[in-house]
């Protein structure tokens, strides 16, 4: 059921199994998986899921590779709501332990918010990450082009990427790294600091060796058309032709409502066994928030993963099920 | 390219970065991703992958939950060639470690066979298992129904048998313990042995404390019709009427052309690290064969990630490629 601000109340009541923490592509596989063992299950989004913003999602066994992110999450909220799913949109403040149950903390609604607590026995955290872009001062324009030809993941998108000229926009310099892997697909590779850091002596000398271009001048637009991006235009007016670009800044995780949690963590991801369990037994974390390869068809084995593994443990404390006509006959 | 008899002889030469054996969910997309890092691979396909017996795929995120799994089966081929793999239909019978290759020796038609060899520097396991049926003398009956509501998987079909009357169709005491699992979803559950062993007195006990019923009389035939059971006719005339089943008597694993290469196993399964690798560093195993839950979703990202791992060692052994017009013109 697709809860709204109106029906919040009667949910307020339920302990869940399963509380997932956001709808993106490994929130939704583990809450089907979830519905259809019967379980009972809530998926809080804040909505705009990463894959949101791909425009062809094209490594996914079964679909066509020109298939929108968007389409396959409507897709798998459509097949999560006809198992009976429940489905919140809100953001997620804070996830208390209290021992055999989680409380969770959500904001609903942008103005005139609720602050409504849910429960559940178990917690699937599944809100991932967002790429940063670069900071424009215009940021429609880095909108008009990212997730087209201008690409934030390279094991993605590399293939499309391959012998073109391609800008890399890079916010640090240990993203510059990013370029020798890059050259695997193209080796026309121009790196974009935006003037955002100073790069070492060092890095620029093996970039040079291999031929790469390394511009410093800050960005003032990108240029193109039709959502092709076809250049970079530098503040001080220089047109750069590109064919295609790759942004490497960086993500923000979606994890600050984990914090009171004290989960195990590796940089910013969280560490996680062989079946998407976190430090606390009863986290599960899949997708692109754990430790491993950010891809959708990773993020939706995972969801399945942990669901069942969840299951499998409710099952189990819960024992098997008698056939209590058939023991009821038996006995008479 | 789909490679046929009559083209065999120009791919024996090559060496292919990556021989899949095995051209199901996992392989398939194991080779899509390949693909798409611009290495060379060659899915051998058997035919008749465990998910073309499926007529509905219930929970793989993306898809109607209607899809017959020959469909996806279809799509992912189409896929693939379209990202320039190469398939062949055919039968993997040995695959030989030669140090820096590997040498796979495969069968091709079943009239006039021909045996040709190829070679790749790693190998993707992909072959899976299929189910054991009941075994009739009359076979064309149990596929009448196997894979409509006769299952063979209680994770992916539990939700179908929700509170229905269940046979469970097993082939040795060890199973009968599916039962208690199987109680989750419902608990009216029929256990048929077909006269194939002796239930100990323990197990009967066990069984009869939750009112299941155990069945000895060996199994005539199944009835219904238009693809769905309807019950069970014993050798001795007695009807048993049903809702669904749920067929456990095991599986037949496609492991032998690995045998002369030692792989660490775990009962049949194959014993992979996190990423799938074998106990072989250029052998890695994805889907129903290695250690793990059987499900599509898995085989998947199972597939994504050990194209991926690959790809990064192929690609750090290759080293970062120089933009060589760039370089000619800053030295000119």
């Amino acid at each position: 059921m697709q809860i709204s601000k109106q029906n919040l109340e009667e949910y307020q009541d339920k302990i869940y199994d399963v509380i997932v923490v956001g709808g993106g592509m490994g929130g939704l596989s583990a809450g089907i998986y979830l519905q259809r063992y019967n379980l009972s299950s809530l998926i809080i989004d804040k909505g705009k899921a990463r894959s949101f913003w791909m425009q062809e999602l094209h490594n996914y066994l079964g679909l066509p590779s020109d298939t929108p992110g968007r389409n396959l999450l409507k897709q798998g909220k459509d097949h999560y709501l006809s198992v009976d799913g429940d489905l919140l949109n809100g953001y997620v403040e804070e996830v208390i332990d209290e021992g055999e149950t989680f409380a969770v903390r959500v904001k609903v609604g942008r103005n005139q918010s609720l602050y409504p607590t849910f429960r559940a026995k178990y917690i699937v955290a599944a809100s991932g990450i967002i790429d940063n872009l670069v900071p424009l001062d215009d940021m429609k324009n880095v909108y008009e082009y990212a997730g087209y030809n201008l690409h934030v993941c390279m094991v993605c998108d590399g293939y499309e990427m391959t012998d073109k000229r391609a800008g890399l926009f890079v916010g640090s310099e240990n993203s510059i790294k990013m370029a020798f892997g890059l050259s695997w697909f193209t080796p026309k590779i121009t790196i974009f600091t935006h003037g955002l850091f100073e790069v070492s002596d060092e890095m620029r000398s093996k970039v040079a060796k291999m031929g790469y271009r390394i511009i410093e001048t800050p960005i003032a637009e990108f240029l193109g058309e039709n959502h092709q991006m076809n250049g970079v235009k530098l503040v001080d007016g220089t047109v750069v032709p590109l064919d295609t670009g790759l942004i490497s800044m960086g993500s923000h995780y979606h994890n600050t409502y984990l914090t009171s949690l004290n989960l195990e963590m590796q940089g910013q991801n969280l560490v996680t066994d062989k079946v998407g369990r976190t430090s606390h037994p009863r986290v599960f974390a899949i997708g692109d928030l754990k430790v491993g390869l950010n891809q959708v068809a990773i993020a939706v084995g995972d969801g399945a993963l942990a669901a069942t593994n969840i299951w499998k443990e409710i099952r189990q404390k819960t024992g098997p099920r008698p056939w209590v006509e058939n023991l009821e006959a038996v006995a008479s």
